[in-house]
């Protein structure tokens, strides 16, 4: 199953042109732009991985969601309580349930993942199931201790160029600084994420704001020093190589109000006594504050639009969040985002990449924002449109419109670092497929196809991040 | 045109797998777990259909609706009118008005339906036309006066293995028993329907809740008795046989509201004095408490959300409900069945099958949380969407994140009898097309393709239904 | 790349298929029911284009969105600003901006337009680069001055059989009389088009007002006169030829509202007083006012629904409206047009043919109105649909289940009167192509796809449009 053609057309005159446009990038780098590694994977320069579980289960709620769908309870996964209560402690147990549930993986994009890490890391070519699973778990665990599998040594065996984590805007970024004083050649860079600074509504909001306040060096007590302590962190990040900010939200909503409104907000946050729609009303000023921040500083702002969190609040209540039970729902662009582009859209300094979890926004309102506004630029399919039928509908429905310039090539967005170039085969196959088909279909010629394979694979990641001082010259844009 | 490979893609590498695949598929069962046909139709032993109209156009609200969008009145077509007035009464004429519009179902899925029929039951292979009208009508009519054109002989001889009907709250079930005790070998399970008694709004409500009190043999006047006239229908449904629920609502908000609370807007629509927002919200709550006897009962709970009703008040107001004037209206997910997910969403005795009219909430929220809440699962593409670009849409948005294990299979969902082999035929070589598509890309292997396909042909419903009593061993997938 | 099998499928059996389904309609005329080409071109027997910059560029918000998007500002494009300042005005350095840019249209429906046009119109079949703009720039501009490139001697060769103007409610039709009185045999014929009329929220509105009452010679001082005045124009249309209206609204709400309620609305219009709120209201009530009127005088009703005019405030402010910054919004339908469809729905007169922006409405909500209302067709992919990926969803999504006599063929809807046989030429393969497909697919047969692709090329728009006196024989569907 691991044939060169995988994912590609059958069709017998698109299937070759597909390979041949995926050979063509074959040997660029991988740019990882926006992602959740730890960046202590790379600090210590001798770090290794613990056992198969900890590595492909436990951290990848796109895989404990689908085993939770099918009956298998957390616990039985091994993940921690809140309370302490008992949970499986043993990794074989847990490893083979999974390999019992593996079938239920088939044909999605975790399946798809797993299936060519273990024969791209692990060199296991035959699918897991309840009955070889003892043995793939001692082959992978045999592997994991294997001197040469450091993070580091994996990062350059990857030909990762560069890879963005994403940070706590308070965070001290002292494993960046560890790795930039190691003197290795890789390149590990922050990223500004406000989510926690933006959602008042959450109860430890207020703690946040403390945090930040400490960090900054600053007393934190009404909206203006709020705004100062965000600004001298932003500058922290960016002395650290920080290029981009992130932050995610439930709507696209978007607000201009005076200082003074946005401190009324900000002093009932402090106390504890903001409703739902203040705090819609705080956020959408945020979201313009950290826009204007972005034209003055320069760091690309994305945004991530639409996921409901913390759906499950009794899973929530018991193991926390980020455990998979996050969802979306339905979105719209076009009016929400008009007071920011209105004031930012045409912003020479000012660089939005917009992400959605509603693939119906892609021909509807993303693609033409993007194809007018020249601020914005629109990321890759995100999360449960990762996928080669999200990234086709998203290169059928975007790009057709939007123009491919006017998006930004791949976000691998993910925790799981040896899954890096897996995921990033399955887009640069999709995109060599979609490709393809259109020289097939006499829509482009090969030349402007190898082109736009190029910026796929990493010329437009490089461009959209400010990243191309890491990028070869043959595939820079600009 | 009835050849072997039909509706599959003409990709000569995905071609051939399909047909292998479908091949693998074809003896299995018929599971109809979810439909409109009459039981009545199997009670009489000797029961026949009547002409060819009542039979294909009459019964058939997507013929109907097609015929009246290029102008033929429904008073051509021999549709009642409430008022007793004048409407076309020869079945020749109203054959030949349908066969001269024949061409307005190019293409649409009606159009494949009859034109299957035609060929299996009736071995017409012409297509019709205003000139073969005559001629075929008179085979046809000829074919349903054979003595082994019965219903009960037509259910062996398609190989159904149980076919559940949907039935009102207070029905006795009569046929059902009769079927049961005349000893035939065929299965036709109850329904248990609740929408008469959930939709306060209408103003037969108050009547539908008195039947429901004789038929449960209880006074009911406040809320209490009728949740519970509700809990002892259903329990006289199981034990005729019912394994499921069906409820059909506008959106899926849910909510938990006291018994007081609910008692109030039960009043309030006894008088007749309900609001348009009191009513949505009983409505809501409603839904909340079906779930609840489904956790407790373990009767699967169907919901089918998104239908508008009786659109065209003119043509309700000649004809009465239920004759293609419902439309569908854009709908989410997310955020209105979180109340109700919180309580039962990880009941291990809970099981709801979500459909929709609104495909993007497919890849949006449905799959996501299908993908997560054990008690939920997916299910087939409805109505509008029962069609083979419809299919195709559900395969590639629904089931490549949320897995296909978290699907149900497939639902006639039709009161048209002879019409069921054709549209599972559809389901199932749409199946075969999309698995061997992933064949040829080398997304699955052959072997997980055959057991898909297992799956999807009958599997997953004999499942989900509770109905693997009835299942050959080869397919029980529990 | 100008191959006589572009756009089609590489599948070796469907490509052949689209192959001699495309050339069986390839002598059938162009029907251009819907656009926006100035009628003066054709007024003045003699008139020529202007310079390449002027023909391809300038009037073409298509293009000139995308560039604007790559950081082209309008000045640099030559677009004159409302202020008078400076703007480039050298058409070869906006040429070669152009050329320097043109890769950001490959894949976009633009880009395959401008190629199709360079070698159809100007025999220039390599790509625009900046090398070779300024010989494309010198080839180009020859052609325009020869004798024979004149508007009428290109409607001709076109094979343009009746091309239907936008006009404002108040225009006179000289240039439409001129064409007449000339003697020409080319038909050109206005629409009414009553945007300005029912844009009650905008600040020109009551001049819009005063300039209808003068082109009707009536003082217009309430909501009857208005009405009155609109009637009279609408009349004044028809006898110029005229079948059909245009009206383009953000949302399809309808609503019935007595005089006295509009004429409240109407006043506060006048005095520039009217909430947003209000605007709503008038319009939906004036939709269904224009419905009545067509309902009376048999003008097609389209409704084009689902743009947001002038998003970029500061834009609209320099340089004017309609140049880029209009983005789409979600749309619903079923629960907004039932007003108007219960009125006007089964009237045998009125026929509505309706567009939405919202692409997500074919399957769930148009195609089901249209497969049951008489009165309501639906209009091809409009816009930023009107691409072949675009044009490819819609007749999966909207056709399958709406059946194809339900829409009405293609618009090319463009000022571009250049590029109209290449924008219907994009659709002819678009449509040879997706029924090829379910010819390979068996789904139907040869002979009813080729009546199918008549009906498509023209026959649909002339029947839909009442255009059918201009028809060939072979195409007339009624």
């Amino acid at each position: 199953m691991n044939d060169s053609t995988r994912y590609f057309s059958s069709d017998p005159a698109q299937r070759p042109l597909a390979l041949e446009l995926y050979q063509s990038a074959a040997g660029l780098p991988l740019v990882c732009p926006h992602g959740h590694v730890d960046p202590h994977l790379f600090a210590d320069p001798k770090y290794h991985f613990g056992n198969p579980v900890q590595l492909l289960i436990q951290p990848d709620h796109y895989v404990l969601r689908i085993l939770h769908s099918q009956g298998v309870a957390y616990e039985r996964l091994g993940i921690p309580l809140k309370s302490g209560g008992p949970v499986e402690q043993d990794p074989r147990r847990i490893w083979q349930t999974f390999a019992e549930h593996f079938d239920c993986f088939d044909a999605t994009p975790t399946g798809l993942w797993i299936r060519d890490e273990l024969a791209d890391l692990f060199d296991i070519h035959e699918k897991l199931t309840g009955r070889n699973a003892p043995a793939l778990y001692k082959a992978i665990a045999a592997r994991l201790h294997e001197p040469d599998f450091t993070p580091r040594r994996l990062y350059e065996r990857f030909n990762i160029a560069v890879l963005c984590t994403t940070d706590f805007a308070g965070d001290d970024l002292e494993a960046h600084k560890q790795i930039t004083a190691s003197g290795w050649a890789g390149h590990i860079l922050p990223t500004f994420r406000a989510d926690t600074l933006v959602h008042i509504e959450r109860p430890t909001w207020p703690d946040e704001v403390a945090a930040l306040g400490n960090a900054a060096h600053l007393s934190v007590s009404d909206f203006a020093d709020f705004i100062q302590a965000i600004e001298s962190r932003r500058e922290y990040f960016k002395r650290q190589g920080a290029t981009a900010t992130d932050l995610a939200v439930l709507s696209a909503e978007t607000g201009a109000y005076s200082v003074a409104e946005m401190d009324t907000l900000f002093q009932k946050g402090l106390r504890g006594q903001i409703t739902a729609a203040e705090a819609a009303q705080f956020i959408a000023g945020m979201v313009m504050e950290l826009a204007r921040m972005s034209a003055e500083d320069g760091l690309v702002m994305q945004l991530h639009v639409g996921s409901y969190r913390n759906h499950d609040l009794d899973l929530a209540g018991r193991f926390g969040p980020d455990l998979g039970a996050d969802f979306p729902v339905p979105l719209a662009f076009t009016r929400p985002l008009q007071p920011l582009l209105n004031r930012f859209g045409n912003h020479p300094n000012f660089h939005l990449i917009l992400f959605t979890l509603d693939e119906t926004a892609y021909a509807r309102e993303l693609a033409p924002l993007a194809s007018y506004y020249p601020a914005v630029k629109l990321g890759p399919p995100w999360w449960f449109h990762d996928s080669l039928n999200g990234m086709g509908r998203f290169f059928d429905q975007a790009i057709e419109s939007g123009g491919l310039y006017n998006t930004v090539g791949f976000n691998d967005d993910t925790r799981a670092f040896l899954s890096i170039p897996a995921r990033h085969d399955v887009w640069r196959r999709a995109g060599a497929n979609w490709l393809a088909g259109l020289v097939a279909r006499q829509i482009v010629d090969m030349d402007s196809a190898r082109a736009m394979m190029k910026a796929l694979a990493c010329g437009l990641a490089f461009k959209a991040y400010g990243l191309e001082k890491f990028a070869p010259a043959e595939v820079r844009l600009s």
